[in-house]
């Protein structure tokens, strides 16, 4: 249990006004969530205190080997005015997962969650009220040491800062064209992959911009060793649906395993889908398409929920989906999870944690 | 050509007693080199000013997706007081490969090399004066948009700083012991090995700490495919000795094309060694070292030119080199390559610049 020391704002920001001009992290609220590590002592300075900028040295590790991991997660009002997070122990468990990977000290699940449930209780006013918006939730942690020694640091910070982001899907759910990435990879086994460290998506910047450029929306990674298995896109896990069958990556290492993507399998499960966790090659989704067979193809993550694939290419081939509608089984996924996230439906999983 | 605005400190601080105890990268000089870039205006504001910390908003680019790059290099003091760089445009035409690689904008070569002298020129009081020990260059350019989407930022800062270091060999030179690491991997074609971005060495820190528990240096990389061949060393390229032939990971995607390799390279093949820039088998290594025939071992790098190694560790196998001495030429190599820097010997090459 942590002692979050709180100190409150004198000077409150304005909130926005028009939330449909929201868009997705570029403002924060009032507040920022900050704790401190030291080798030796520990966690220690838990607080709240007005969002604001850092003083930081040049030599600070951070800005030279990227020792920085960071998760993502949202808090959302109800119709009757609460404010309650999806599954945020998921979060501090993989939290801590990247935390081992990348050589920094773990936090315990229940203060990181607890860390969370403060902040958006003290901001709870920055919550957005209009369909679809939430509250984006950023914790992140990064090494402070002032060195330019390459080991890991004994100085880190630890944070969490809350941006009210808008409606993924401003008009409705869009289907997307996906370009399958063949020269640039995300992961190889061994690496970091399963983690959320900064170093993942500095490396995907490129070919991100470059399938943009194109008119993609995102880039689908392919294994990192034969580039032959479809692993995930930019910044969501991905699902085939292939003669009434469910086939998505294992997460293996190389895949994060998102929460969205745990917790749609589990629904799918429950509702009688067989569920494939098994590497599956490009090749044959390319196959399946021909054949008629791929019936619905959809991302997965707390940004978008979920997100229709229309279309997919590979070294020249283009398989289309649904006819770029979205199907009916990604648009049950999208009502059901949103449902239980904005407390539209009853949440029999446990999934819900209110912030009081 | 840069017009760089200087601010000199009216505090400048005490510069290091004691030589001996300098250490790498733990002071910085009294002055830092700064520039930014706006997308749209190109880079702006060239200016040297005292070495002091940055405000940073806790949601800038750089603490969340690692958009991160660095160089290293060296300014040598010569016994008539002359102050020196080593191949300087090598480093700037790598970081410009970085750059790229990480959808950040390039630096014209000339920029960065007149940036270096410039702030070496400010700060030449700051080169040490005792032998080996050096003045480390740290140029670096780290992504300052402030907002949370995963996308090529369209600010910028590049800031060279310095730091008087120590000679890597306080006791002459120690030959190491290396653990060939077979669980984690440093690079895959079509990642960022070739680089030097944050996210490398940020993936590499927990392999390096493991080994050093273990009573290891550092830690040899296999390739990222196949674990089957040998790469480079933590923060060297590594070559081998056998049989009278030099042996080297070629520089493909994967390894750092360090500047030390390269010039080691040169001077091997003027010697008239044959010089092998190809993939070696790790089990080729131990089974030449098994016959005898691997007779010297060494890293090459800024920081420690070369690296004597005696010990290789392979899933269990151990490799004994030149009976736990210094190679004859891995010494040769050391007396040559750090006589040019420090202006011992002449440099036939072209490669001494020197800040007048
Ligand atoms: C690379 C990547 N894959 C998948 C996901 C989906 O994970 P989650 O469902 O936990 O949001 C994310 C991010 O959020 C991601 O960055
Ligand atoms: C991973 C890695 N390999 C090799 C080298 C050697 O390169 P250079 O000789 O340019 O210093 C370095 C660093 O300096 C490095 O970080």
């Amino acid at each position: 249990m942590l002692d979050i020391k709180v100190t409150k704002t004198t000077h409150p920001k304005e909130k926005p006004q028009d939330e449909s001009k929201l868009g997705f992290g570029k403002q924060f609220s009032d507040h920022m969530f900050l704790m401190d590590y030291t080798a030796g002592e520990g966690w220690h300075d838990a607080r709240i205190v007005p969002y604001g900028p850092w003083e930081m040295d040049p030599a600070t590790t951070v800005f030279h080997y990227a020792q920085e991991i960071f998760e993502g997660m949202k808090a959302y009002r109800t119709a009757d005015g609460k404010i309650q997070l999806f599954r945020p122990d998921c979060n501090a468990n993989r939290f801590n997962d990247s935390a081992d990977r990348l050589g920094m000290p773990p936090i315990p699940p229940e203060d990181f969650v607890q860390a969370v449930k403060a902040l958006v209780d003290v901001d709870r006013d920055w919550v957005p009220h209009s369909d679809g918006a939430s509250l984006y939730i950023r914790p992140f942690c990064i090494a402070t040491d002032v060195g330019l020694g390459v080991h890991a640091a004994k100085h880190y910070r630890f944070a969490i800062i809350c941006a009210p982001s808008g409606a993924y899907y401003a008009e409705g759910l869009d289907p997307v064209r996906i370009y399958v990435e063949d020269e640039y990879i995300r992961a190889a086994p061994g690496l970091t992959g399963f983690t959320k460290c900064g170093g993942n998506y500095a490396a995907s910047i490129k070919a991100g911009e470059l399938a943009e450029e194109r008119g993609f929306s995102q880039v689908l990674w392919l294994d990192g060793v034969e580039k032959k298995y479809v692993e995930e896109v930019g910044s969501m896990n991905i699902m085939f649906k292939i003669d009434g069958e469910i086939y998505t990556a294992p997460c293996v290492g190389t895949v994060l395993p998102g929460v969205t993507r745990r917790s749609i399998i589990e629904l799918l499960k429950d509702w009688g889908y067989k569920v494939h966790e098994e590497r599956v090659a490009i090749a044959d989704i390319m196959k399946a398409a021909d054949e008629g067979k791929l019936e619905e193809v959809f991302g997965t993550g707390t940004a978008a929920v979920v997100s229709p694939v229309k279309e997919l290419d590979w070294e020249g081939k283009v398989a289309h989906i649904s006819g770029g509608h979205i199907g009916e089984l990604t648009q049950k996924l999208y009502d059901t999870l949103t449902g239980i996230q904005w407390g539209k439906l009853p949440d029999t999983k446990g999934w819900i944690v209110p912030v009081e």
